[in-house]
Order: C-alpha cells, then structure tokens, then sequence
C-alpha cells in the first residue's frame, strides 16, 4: 500500500469554501487524498470549494465531516496538528521536514492525521491536546500567517518529497501503535484518577491534561503501553477509592 | 544586505487577480518581497488581488510591471524559470531544493530572478531561453499542475529555509558576474553570427539558441567572459564579412 494514501489531512472549521477546494488541489498535487472537516457540513461553502479545486473535484466527494475532532482522528496513531503560535507546550513543536519521517513511518502501517486549525485563530488548547505532535512551519517575522492551503502545501510537499525519495526506507512493524480513539481512553481514564486522588483541582485538570498528553506523545505508544497504563489508572482508581471508605470508617 | 530582498519573483501573464494576491502573501511569508509581473497594466485585476493578499496588500503597492520578460530580469545574474514539462532542454531541471542555494548565493551579491508562467500555458519557449536555469517541483501523476501560488511558496520555502539555515555561508564575491541585459547582448551578437556565417537556417535559428544558451548557462558567466565571447562573435562576424567580400570578387 502506498503510505500516502494512509495519510488524513483533517481541516478544522474553514471558513472559506476557496481554501477548501485549494486544500484538495494541494493535495492531489502532493499524492494525498484522504480529506476530513470538522464542523456542521452547512457551514462549507462547496460550491466555492469546487471552483477553487480545479481538476481534483472528484476529491470533494470522498470528503468526510465530523462534528469533533476527536472523532475524525479516532482512526489515527500519530496526530500532527499545526500551529503558528509559539508557547504552552508548543515550544516541542517539529519544523515540517523534521515531522515527515515521522508522519511517513506511521502511515507505512497506520492512518495518521494532519491538522490544521481556523484560518483566523487556528487550533484551540483542547485541540492541540488531541494531537500526539504539533508543526510550526517556519515564516518571516514580516508576516507569519501562512494561507490554509499554502501550510497544507508545505506540510504534504516535504512528506511527498521523502516518499518518493529512494534512500526512504518505511519501517517494518513491531507491535501494534495505539489509535487516537484508545488513546482518548486513556487520558479520560488518568483524568479521573487525577480528579479522585485530589492530585489536582478540577480547574486546572485541563493544563494538567495538556502536560501529560505531550509527555506521552514523545514515544510511540503501542496497544500494549495503554493497556498497562490505563491498568495502572483503573487499580489507583479502586485502591484509592478503598482507602477513602477506609478514611470515612475511621472518622 | 538580507539577501532575501534580491530575490525577485516574476510572474508572467497572471490571469486571475487572486492569485497575484495570493502570491504576495505567499512571499511576504517567505521573506520576499520583491515582485514584478509581465504584461498590460490593464490585463491584472488589482482589486482581486487586493482581497487574496490578506495583510501583505501593501507589497501590491510595489509591484513593478514590465512589456517582457527581458526587460523585468534585466539586471538578473541568475533567471530561474518554473516548467512543468520535461523534454526539451527542459531535463537540466532543477528540484526547489537543488536550485536554493544557487539562488541564494547569486542573491548575496545580485538581483536574482525567479520566474513563473501563466496558469494554463506556463512559460512559452523563447521565455524559457530567457532563463539560466529550469525549475521543476515535483508532483503527483495524479495531478501534475500546481496552483500558481502554490508553486511561488514552495520554492520561496525552500529559500527561506536555506537563508534561516545557521550552517549556511553566503559566498564571498568574485568577479562581476553578467546580468541578462548583458546576456541578451551576447547572444544577439551570437546569433547574428550564426546566420552571417550561413552556420544556421534561418527557421532553426531559434532552436540553435535555446542550446546555445542551455550551454552558456550551465557555469556563472562573469562580466569578463561576456566580453570575451561578444569580442569572438563581433571578430567572426567581421571575418565573415571579408570572407563573403573576397567571395564576390572572386566570381
């Protein structure tokens, strides 16, 4: 199988029909065909899309929408997402040339995502958190907001450059990586053994959740990982809650 | 001197007035801002332009606008053109990557030409002779054409990522080296010789000189090697002549 085709470029609520259809163009020019959008599927303007396409048409029918971002990535072991701000955990951000190999071993074996945010505020916080890698792409201090299809361009250019570079080897498999739908699982399951151990107060679980994510999202995790760690988080769940009672019985 | 401002995108013949726009964006990016376009001031929709530029409208206001292609890259040591299309003179191409660092080396010290061709034609041939080098940004069988701006970001990527490198060294200037006004003058004087030496038919002269210049582009040509070479045409076309004058007086 041609690892691009395992490729899902998933735009978060474009508002612009144009840029839809740019990002189809792009893409079909860079051997990507997968497209996913997040958002109510009356709010894409298709029919500008279509305009903007120019011969990659046909991609406009195989797009998929989701409601949540959560959804369209529960498929996908690695989960880039973009961003062009600099910060909160984004200071382990990957220039796009750095994440292509990344992105390419994943899809020799597994449907791995792109995300990209809103033309004018683009990914938020509970976004990023879903994705296992973020991307900056470098721009000039003159103007640092790409065009949504120009990053999509960027992004898909240096991954088509690598596959059809003949040095590029694509990994063989070891154990099975763990999928964005197992991995939400997870974080569900240590959020509430952060919640119900009183480690942290309910207002900061999210920047909590944030850090952890990140730290778990700098090695691959299998199938195997998450089921040892949300093992873990069940038995410090129920131990927890045992000693609870324990507490109450002896007040 | 950044030399980023040296580099100048050339489009020619733009049709749509969004991808002018798009283009400036695409650039300001990039660093890059210098941009001249080739045709009638009438034949660009500016207000079009205007939308799609997105905050980078104020390079709009910088555009130079020229009747030819020869004219806009005159003071160019180095005219790189965009095609498409493999065959003819065209397989010295260049990849984006490759060609970066000759662009920016000749950018340190020179204005520096980047030219790309109408969205549906491209560049015709007697502009690609106009060029030193040939791009060819790789694409997908699915899909070959690339969006006008799309291609203008790629290669200003490739650029600005080369002009950010830390380990890149811009070259210490050597010897003038000759710009395409010059260039223009040899191979004017060349091809005079050509057809005077009866070298050449007329109807495959055209031919001849996109060799000729494939040629003379592969090295840098200094100000110095012009003069040499318009010295030999000028004293061959001068020999001719004689030769041709003897000629008549022998019959």
């Amino acid at each position: 199988m041609n690892p691009l085709e395992n490729i899902r470029i998933v735009l978060v609520e474009p508002k612009y029909g144009g840029n839809i259809g740019s990002v189809c163009r792009a893409m079909m020019n860079m051997g990507v065909t997968d497209l996913a959008l997040i958002g109510r599927p009356e709010q894409f303007d298709m029919e500008e899309a279509r305009k903007l396409a120019f011969h990659a048409e046909e991609m406009l029918n195989g797009i998929q929408i989701f409601q949540t971002l959560e959804e369209a990535v529960a498929d996908c072991t690695v989960v880039a997402g973009t961003s062009a701000r600099t910060g909160f955990y984004r200071d382990h951000a990957f220039l796009p040339r750095e994440i292509a190999p990344v992105l390419l071993d994943s899809a020799a074996h597994h449907k791995t995502a792109l995300v990209f945010g809103r033309e004018d505020k683009g990914l938020f916080n509970n976004e990023l958190a879903v994705c296992t890698h973020i991307i900056n792409i470098p721009s000039s201090e003159l103007y640092r907001s790409l065009n949504l299809s120009h990053s999509v361009m960027v992004c898909c250019y240096e991954i088509f450059l690598l596959a059809n570079n003949p040095s590029y080897e694509a990994p063989a498999e070891c154990s099975p990586e763990a999928d964005g739908a197992m991995r939400e699982r997870l974080y569900a399951a240590w959020s509430a053994l952060m919640l119900e151990t009183g480690f942290c107060e309910p207002e900061k679980l999210d920047h909590m959740m944030l850090g952890l994510r990140r730290i778990f999202s700098r090695g691959k995790l299998t199938d195997n990982d998450v089921k040892i760690l949300l093992g873990l988080a069940k038995q410090s769940r129920w131990a927890a809650s045992m000693k609870e009672r324990e507490g109450f019985s002896q007040v």
